[in-house]
């Protein structure tokens, strides 16, 4: 794979990020995609390419707008209550949306002659998202290559890791600092260690924990 | 499945308008969708929409003008000839374009409560785009059920049709005069016969009169 290109697909969160630190180390060479879908924290996109910059990757803009005429969110209402029970199916749920992005990826990484994809979803830490199982990405790498007739291999190097192991992979990639202070994963758009109270900002400080308690240990 | 609502992806076309009057009669509720990518006739959305209305169906027109950043192709960019030869790969070729239409339309369907996707795709008359096979509208099936944890049933009631089977088709759903009248096939924008020497015209001429032949015989 040393002399292939790859796609990551990324939002500028600690998930995403780590994957591109890893997708650098495998691969000739990396473009960055990223989901512009009127999602409320513009700062995501903004957080994106910044990181991409410093890191010397190409980094491309997708407007995927058109998946907000087709079911209403928690993502981009800014009236609707953002589910806070762990659990239920989070109110941010766009149904397919990983299905669509990938897809969308795909066809991008035809176009620039790519045929790795790589992406940071995880069966572990299980959010409701029927689109982040194991199953449904080895399914959908097999459609994009009888849709396309190609050989895209998706990759999902945190499919089993659970946040502390993510913050482990950060760390044996030598970007556990730089995850730690540039990433956004806070709900609320807040960088670094985020809002503290948001799920997403919950399940990154408890991993964090984690893996440091492991690591003095 | 008399009592269940199916949504068709529809262009206007003889096959996706046979399609059309196909699910008329399998399903209690039909809803068309259509995708608007910047293909050089306008018309083809008119007609459709034009199709949709005398026969009293909803009518969804989706942007999917985004495909134009992916990638230049003859159908959106008008200094680019029309492959004429056989058997080539068409330069109208959008790679993976179905694919990322019937997601599109899964996701449309499980927003308004509807688990029926019916195309006009077809094997038999293959055209070199890999996402009309049979095998790839199996496989995004499985994929779509998986992405959105549903339960869709894609149907593809021309899948191994010729051409003129599915003008037979149209006979027996008596729809054989409204078809031949009202549809749009042609590459070049003119309804009914059209232009009569684009592939897609050939195409449907040649059926029409092997159909015409086999019926008179």
């Amino acid at each position: 794979m040393k002399q292939e290109k790859a796609v990551v697909v990324f939002s500028g969160g600690q998930d995403s990020t780590t994957c591109l630190f890893w997708a650098l180390k495998q691969f000739k060479e990396v473009t960055t995609v990223t989901f512009d879908y009127g999602q409320r924290h513009h700062a995501e996109i903004e957080c994106a390419r910044n990181i991409a910059e410093e890191l010397g990757v190409s980094f491309k803009v997708l407007d995927m707008t058109l998946i907000n005429q087709l079911s209403a969110n928690a993502l981009t209402r800014d009236t609707i209550k953002i589910t806070e029970e762990v659990g239920e199916l989070p109110s941010t749920f766009v149904p397919g949306r990983n299905h669509l992005f990938f897809s969308f990826a795909a066809v991008y990484a035809q176009a620039i002659g790519a045929r790795h994809l790589v992406t940071g979803v995880s069966e572990t830490d299980f959010s409701g998202y029927p689109d982040c199982r194991d199953t449904f990405v080895k399914s959908l790498n097999v459609t994009l290559n009888l849709a396309m007739d190609a050989k895209f291999v998706m990759h999902t190097p945190l499919m089993w890791l659970d946040k502390a192991s993510v913050w482990e992979l950060s760390d044996q990639l030598g970007a556990f600092d730089f995850i730690q202070q540039r990433t956004l994963t806070c709900y609320n758009g807040i960088p670094a260690a985020g809002c503290g109270t948001c799920p997403a900002c919950k399940l990154r400080s408890q991993g964090l924990e984690e893996y440091l308690e492991r690591r003095e240990a």
